[in-house]
């Protein structure tokens, strides 16, 4: 063993995976060798999850038949609905959602992880994860809870939970949003789903793990971030003095900026800044996609030169406002859509390379020390 | 970066740690210096957080402001208890803990760490973790719940709210175990913890998701998995005979011996055996001791050569049912006194040595593959 610490874990690799590859200098991602942009414009979330889970994309037969167990899992029982309801009002919509899993996860005792359980309860843990997502936007607004309703496809089943309405541009954002958000790799809310899921515990409690970690700012939180502060600029006319006082004197970071793997711009991007454009309909939308787009010009000018580009969620939180979402829900959705990847990532963990993980740390305390009696202290 | 994966994170030092030191060779283990038995027979659960998380032995005051702090959090609030009461009746018991801690987390919207919160919110954990653990108890054997009363100890409290009665020398062994369990340096439910409190997380999400990998079989479950091989057993007439059948027969490995760190006899051994031996008054009891002796003995004979010996979780077990739990809350009980240890390494991690937790993975699927539509797969 080595007598210097892994800080962050940075530069060390927790297991093999077939599910991601990311090309950070070239700007380029694919989930089992598809680029995620040629998936979001022409698949759906609910196709892109089967080969994610399963391997490869599906046929028709199997596509229906994986949506159809997805989205009949949509009814969540009593004990979880009424536990969601019964936390304090002003809880954070992750809080509710990891409440939500945990408390799915008592029926999972001495879950046992075998091909035919994991893809049954993945199906499952997805059309849950979807009603969990839409009540737990309802349950913020003050709006009846509801058990969703199976439409066309997963992205328009819950932009109808949340809503009771949807268009077809709106369907598609949301969908080519579920697919470009549903796996990076191995993020802290991955990480913590795969040590719990090391120990053989149930999924829902990796999912619950995975979520208590995407709710922490350094992790989930950018896109809501990113999108404060276009609300704080307020007009395009202000981007320049604001990014002047707010990040260049103060040196501080400017949100939706830079990537700890790309070293350009995140491909993820591109897609999403369609949509801000072709969805943004009011004059506050347009209002606040020109406000960002003069941003981004001058955080790329200044901070190109290093290889801090624009991530995703400069642009995602555009196209969630867009979609209807207000701020707070905006981890909610990333999580919403991430949970496949999760399940992708402890399935193939346990399936091909299951080990505890059980790291170490280096003892820098002091010597033998001897017990004084509290007396004599 | 190397090309090759960590197995398990197993030669990974994911920390600089002060708290616990392991010398697995000579059997030896210490917080912040002091030895676990001593601290066991001499010191208390109260003392011993307090010199974990604040980093020295306390004096009278500091002891009795701390532990009146810890057992005035006891009160939880209605909508933790009404849904731990929800869950269904068959639930795990570390289902029900990891559900109430999920949903008290729902209070930490955007949590500051920093000296001050942190002492103030591991106290208030503590306090609440026992209500929560007793009330987990309570509620699965159809009592009514409590909210627990203060009396001489934290121990005593515990013991207290669970069965409204202890005595002194039950009191003093509970004491011990939740010594003894409260540390082991970074095994998976403490790093669950560190993944989540690396993103800046609240401590409340944090030990939730510990508490989801504690709840696996490959790790939380072992005090309960050997204390059933004594019940299958039945007497100790027949301990040679299960032994050959189950265990050198069919290769398999005996529960509660071994450890990846140590490979002579668990230090914390030591005092478990000796409380089991005091406390075994039934019949019933000293039956199973007799059961357990025997099985050690054959097992250090027949596997002490390869350096596997009788670990803690072998005599843990005796004791806790001696205390009068049933078999399903050993775990719970271990999460009890581990909650202690979590806390003051996720405060370490957090205070000193900061760093997102965010491993890489190696890519080994598939190159670049073109979408085809899903009428010509
Ligand atoms: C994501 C992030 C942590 C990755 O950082 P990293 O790749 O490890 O880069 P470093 O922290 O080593 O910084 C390298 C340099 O770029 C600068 N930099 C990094 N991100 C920056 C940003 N968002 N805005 C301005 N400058 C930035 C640093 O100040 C540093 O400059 P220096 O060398 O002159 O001191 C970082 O870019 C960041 O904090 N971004 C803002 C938050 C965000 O958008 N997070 C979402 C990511 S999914
Ligand atoms: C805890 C444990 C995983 C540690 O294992 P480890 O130190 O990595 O040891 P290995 O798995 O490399 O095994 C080394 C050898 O000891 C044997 N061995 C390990 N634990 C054994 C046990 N509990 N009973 C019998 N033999 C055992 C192995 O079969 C192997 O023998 P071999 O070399 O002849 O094949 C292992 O001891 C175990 O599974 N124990 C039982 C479960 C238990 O009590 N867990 C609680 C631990 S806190």
């Amino acid at each position: 063993m080595s007598e210097a610490i892994s800080p962050g874990l940075e530069n060390v690799n927790i297991k093999y995976t077939e599910l991601t590859y990311i090309d950070g200098i070239n700007g380029i991602m694919r989930y089992r060798g598809y680029d995620v942009n040629e998936l979001a414009a022409r698949s759906s979330f609910e196709e892109v999850s089967y080969l994610m889970l399963f391997g490869k994309l599906p046929n028709y037969d199997q596509l229906n038949e994986f949506k159809n167990h997805v989205l009949s899992n949509m009814v969540l029982p009593d004990y979880v609905l009424s536990t969601m309801k019964s936390l304090p009002k002003k809880s954070d919509a992750l809080a509710i959602m990891q409440t939500a899993f945990s408390a799915l996860s008592s029926n999972e005792n001495n879950y046992q992880w075998n091909k035919e359980n994991d893809k049954k309860t993945s199906m499952a843990i997805l059309g849950q994860a979807l009603s969990i997502v839409a009540n737990t936007y309802r349950i913020k607004e003050g709006l009846d809870t509801v058990t969703p309703e199976a439409h066309g496809s997963y992205a328009e089943s819950f932009l109808n939970a949340c809503f009771g309405e949807s268009d077809k541009e709106k369907v598609r954002a949301m969908d080519a949003a579920l697919i470009l958000y549903m796996d990076h790799e191995i993020p802290a809310s991955t990480t913590a789903a795969l040590v719990t899921a090391s120990t053989l515990s149930d999924m829902y409690s990796s999912i619950t793990s995975a979520i208590t970690a995407l709710r922490g700012p350094l992790h989930g939180g950018a896109a809501e971030s990113a999108f404060k502060q276009f609300l704080e600029i307020k007009t395009p006319d202000n981007v320049d003095s604001w990014f002047q006082k707010n990040i260049i004197e103060p040196r501080k970071r400017l949100v939706g900026f830079g990537h700890r793997v790309y070293r350009t711009f995140d491909p993820r991007l591109k897609t999403f800044k369609e949509y801000a454009r072709s969805l943004a309909r009011t004059q506050e939308q347009k209002n606040l996609l020109e406000i960002a787009t003069k941003l981004e010009n001058l955080g790329v000018k200044n901070f190109g030169g290093k290889g801090i580009y624009t991530n995703t969620d400069f642009y995602s939180g555009l196209v969630f406002n867009e979609l209807g979402f207000p701020l707070y829900m905006f981890t909610s959705l990333f999580g919403l859509s991430r949970i496949s990847g999760i399940l992708a990532h402890i399935i193939e963990y346990v399936e091909t390379q299951e080990r505890l993980i059980r790291p170490r740390a280096i003892y820098n305390g002091p010597g033998s020390m001897e017990y004084i009696e509290i007396e004599k202290r």
